[in-house]
C-alpha cells in the first residue's frame, strides 16, 4: 500500500495529459508557497506479476459481482472487454476517473479500492480453450441456489468506502454490458478498517487465525502459481443466527474448537497457540472435539492449506425478525482440487458447525496473473 | 463525541458488576506497569435532552428499520416495548453488550453507533392517543410501494462500523420482536467517515451544502420544538443513474442549480457561496434556472427550513446491468406540514430533477426527545 498525495496524483495526471498542461502545473506548483499538508490517498497498486486483492489487507466492503458473456461473446471480444475493463480497475484504483466516468468525482477517494478478476469455466469454454478450473463437485450440506451460483466471469471489487466502491462496481458493470450480462451481485462487509487484529465475523468468531500470513512462504506455497495466478471458490453460507444464538457459549465453542472471546484452542491460551488434538480431559474425552470445525479443516501440508478472505453479508430481517445473513466465504488456493476439496469434503461430512451454516451458492474462478502498466488482466490467456 | 478508552469501558463494567470485581479490577490497575496505550472507543452519547443521531455528524452506514406493532400491543405492551430498546440502545452505543446479548463481542466498538427511535401514527392509534404527525398527501412524483412505506416504529442505526450496525439491529430487532414486526429495512452507506467537507451522492453532487449547519440557531429553529422532539420523514427515492450518467455536465448542473464539482451555486464560484436567483445571461435567461432543484427547495425562514441526513442505497444492478440505487432521503424538522410538505410540493409539482428520480417509498414518524439515565425514550408519551 502506497499513501502519495493527492495533489501528486493530480499532477501526474496533468502531466500524463501533455507538456502544456504540465507546464501549468509545475508552475503552479512553484508558485503556490506554502503547500496545505496534502489529503492523504491511499492507493492499492492494480499493476504487477499478481493481481491486487487477495494478499491484500483485508478492506471493510467487498462485492462479489459475477457475470455471463453474452451468447458469440469470444475469445476476441472476451480479449476486449478484459482490456476495457483492465483499464478502468487501473484508472480508479489509484484514485482517478474511468474513460468516459460520468461521475469523475465519485473516483477520487479510492480508499484502498482493489478489482480483480477471476475467469470461471464459461469463459474458457467461450474462447474455446481448456478450463483449468472446473466446477466443484456436489457436498452433502449443500443447498445451492442457481442465483447465487456459476458465472463466466467474476469482478471482485473491495474497498474501504462504500462509495468509492458502489462507483466502481456501476462503472464496470457499464462496460461489460455490451459483452456480458449480470448473474450474480454479492455484496459484504468486515468491521471497520483500522480494526486490529483479527476480524469477528458476523457470528461472533474472531476469523482468519488459521490463515497462512502474507509474505511468509507458506502463504505462497498456498496461494500462488509459479506465473502469480490462483484460483477463487466464492461460497455463499447461510448462518442460522438465532439457532447459533440460542445455545450457549459452550457448544458455539465445542462446535468450532476455538474460544469466542480470545479465539483461542480449547487446549490453549492465546489466539495463536497451536492447537492440541491430542489433549484429553480427566475423563479421557478429547478437549478439541474431533468433529469440530478446526480439527476438520486444520490441514498439515502449506500446498494444502488455503486462504480465506470472506466477507459477512446481511439483506435485513424477515417480518417476523429472522436475519438472512451469513458469510461470502471465498478463498484463494493455488488448486481447487487439492486445497479446497479435500477441506470441504471433510467438512460437509461432520464438521458440528454444519447444524448452524448451510451453503446456498457456489462459484470457482481461475485468477490469471496481474498485468504491468499497459498490459490487461487475461493477456497470457486470451492474448 | 467522546473519546473514551476501550479499558476504562471495561473497568467501569466491573465496577459496576460489585464490588470483588470492582477490587480485581482496581488491583488489577496498580500492578500492571506501564500502561499500553488506550484503543480509543468512540462513543455517541445515547442519554440526553434530544436523541442521537439527528444532530449527530452522520456515521458512513445507515439502517433504517420500521416496525408494526402486533395486534394487542397497547399502550403498556409499547412503553415495555421502548424501555427495553432503551436499555439496549444505550448499552449498545457505549460499546457494551445489549442485556441477554449472545455476541457481546460484537458491541466492542461502537464507532460512533446511534439509534434513534420514530413513532408513526399507527403507534399513537394503538395506545390511544392523538398521534402528533400524519401520513403525507399524495404527490404527484410518487410511485409509492407498499414494501417501502409506513411503519409504527422506526429504528434508525448509524454507525461507522457495518458489523457494529448488523449486530445492533439484530439485538434491537430480536426484542421486539415479541411486540412487532419488521414492515421494511433499508440499509444505506455514505462516504468513509473521515472524508472532508460536505459528502457526496451517489449522484455525485455535493449534498448537504443547503442545510442548516449544527450548533447554529437556524439549526435549532429547524429542527427542535422546545420540548426536544422533532420529526423524520423518510423517502425511498430511486435514481435513474444511467439516464442521469447519459446526459452532459450542463444539463445535470443546471436541472439541480449547481456545479457538479465544487457544488457552488450557477452564478457563485465556492460552494456556499449565495445563490443569486435573479441573475441573468447576456440573453437574459436567468442564471439559475427557476425550475432547478435548489430554487423550488430553497425557503428563506429558518422555521420553513428542514434538516437532510440522507443515505445512498444500492442493491446491485439486474441482469442487464440496470442498478438499483437512489438515496433514502431522511430529514428532520420541527414540524412537517409546515416545512417538509410546501418544499416536496414545490419539488413535486416543478422540480427539473424529477426526470431522473421517483420515490418509491415513504413515511413519517414523531421523534421523541431523548431520555436521561435510567430513562427510556417515549417515557413522556408513553408513560
Ligand atoms: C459460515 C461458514 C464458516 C464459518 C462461520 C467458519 C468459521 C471459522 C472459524 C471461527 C475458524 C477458526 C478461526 C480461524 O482459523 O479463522 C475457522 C477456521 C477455518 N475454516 Fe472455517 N468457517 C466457515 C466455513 C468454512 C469453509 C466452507 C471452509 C473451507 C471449505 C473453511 C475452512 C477453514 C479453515 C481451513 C480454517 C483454519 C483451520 C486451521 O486452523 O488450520 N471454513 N472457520
Ligand atoms: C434523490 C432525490 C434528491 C437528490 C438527488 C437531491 C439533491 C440535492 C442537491 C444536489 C442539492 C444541492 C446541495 C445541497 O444543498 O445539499 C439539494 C438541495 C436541497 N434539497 Fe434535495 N435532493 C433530492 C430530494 C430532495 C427532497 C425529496 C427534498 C425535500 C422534499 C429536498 C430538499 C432539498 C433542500 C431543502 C435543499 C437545500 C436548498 C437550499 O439551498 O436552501 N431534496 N438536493
Amino acid at each position: 500500500m502506497t499513501k502519495v498525495s493527492r495533489r501528486g496524483l493530480l499532477l501526474g495526471g496533468a502531466v500524463g495529459a501533455g507538456a502544456a498542461a504540465a507546464g501549468i502545473a509545475a508552475g503552479r506548483s512553484l508558485v503556490d508557497g506554502p503547500e496545505p499538508p496534502p489529503e492523504p490517498v491511499t492507493v492499492e497498486a492494480f499493476h504487477g506479476p499478481r493481481q491486487a486483492g487477495i494478499a491484500t489487507e483485508p478492506q471493510a466492503h467487498g462485492v462479489f459481482c459475477a457475470l455471463d458473456l453474452r451468447e458469440g461473446t469470444d475469445r476476441d471480444a472476451t480479449a476486449r472487454l478484459m482490456r476495457l475493463l483492465s483499464d478502468d480497475a487501473a484508472r480508479l484504483t489509484r484514485g482517478t476517473a474511468a474513460l468516459a466516468d460520468t461521475e469523475p468525482e465519485l473516483a477520487t477517494s479510492p480508499a484502498r479500492l482493489t478489482v480483480t478478476f477471476g475467469f470461471g469455466p464459461g469463459l474458457y469454454a467461450a474462447a474455446g480453450l481448456a478450463s483449468p478450473v472446473a466446477a466443484l463437485p456436489g457436498f452433502a450440506v449443500d443447498r445451492l441456489e442457481a442465483r447465487w451460483s456459476g458465472g463466466d466471469l467474476l469482478v471482485q471489487i473491495c474497498g474501504d468506502d462504500a462509495l468509492t466502491v458502489a462507483h466502481a462496481q456501476r462503472m464496470l458493470v457499464k462496460d461489460a454490458r455490451a459483452f456480458a450480462s449480470v448473474r450474480w451481485t454479492q455484496r459484504g462487509f468486515r468491521a471497520a478498517s483500522g480494526t486490529k487484529g483479527t476480524q469477528r465475523n458476523i457470528l461472533g468468531q474472531l476469523d482468519g487465525t488459521g490463515n497462512p500470513a502474507a509474505g511468509t512462504s507458506a502463504f505462497d506455497t498456498a496461494v500462488w502459481r509459479p506465473d502469480g495466478s490462483t484460483t477463487l471458490v466464492v461460497r455463499r453460507i447461510r448462518a442460522e443466527l438465532d439457532d447459533w444464538a440460542a445455545v450457549d457459549r459452550t457448544v458455539r465453542e465445542m462446535s468450532v474448537g476455538r474460544r469466542l472471546d480470545t479465539g483461542a484452542p480449547l487446549t490453549g491460551l492465546a489466539e495463536h497457540d497451536e492447537p492440541d488434538f491430542a489433549a484429553r480431559d480427566e475423563l479421557g474425552i478429547p478437549v478439541i472435539h474431533p468433529s469440530s470445525h478446526v480439527r476438520l479443516a486444520r490441514v498439515g501440508a502449506d500446498d494444502k492449506r488455503i486462504l480465506r478472505r470472506p466477507y459477512n453479508y446481511d439483506e435485513g430481517p424477515s417480518a417476523e425478525g429472522k436475519p438472512d445473513t451469513g458469510l461470502i466465504f471465498a478463498s484463494y488456493q493455488a488448486d481447487v482440487e487439492r486445497q479446497f476439496t479435500p477441506i470441504q469434503r471433510a467438512l460437509s461430512d461432520a464438521d458440528l458447525l454444519n447444524k448452524w451454516v448451510t451453503p446456498i451458492g457456489s462459484a470457482v474462478f481461475a485468477v490469471p496473473p496481474g498485468c504491468g502498466e499497459g498490459g490487461w488482466v487475461g493477456e497470457g490467456v486470451l492474448g
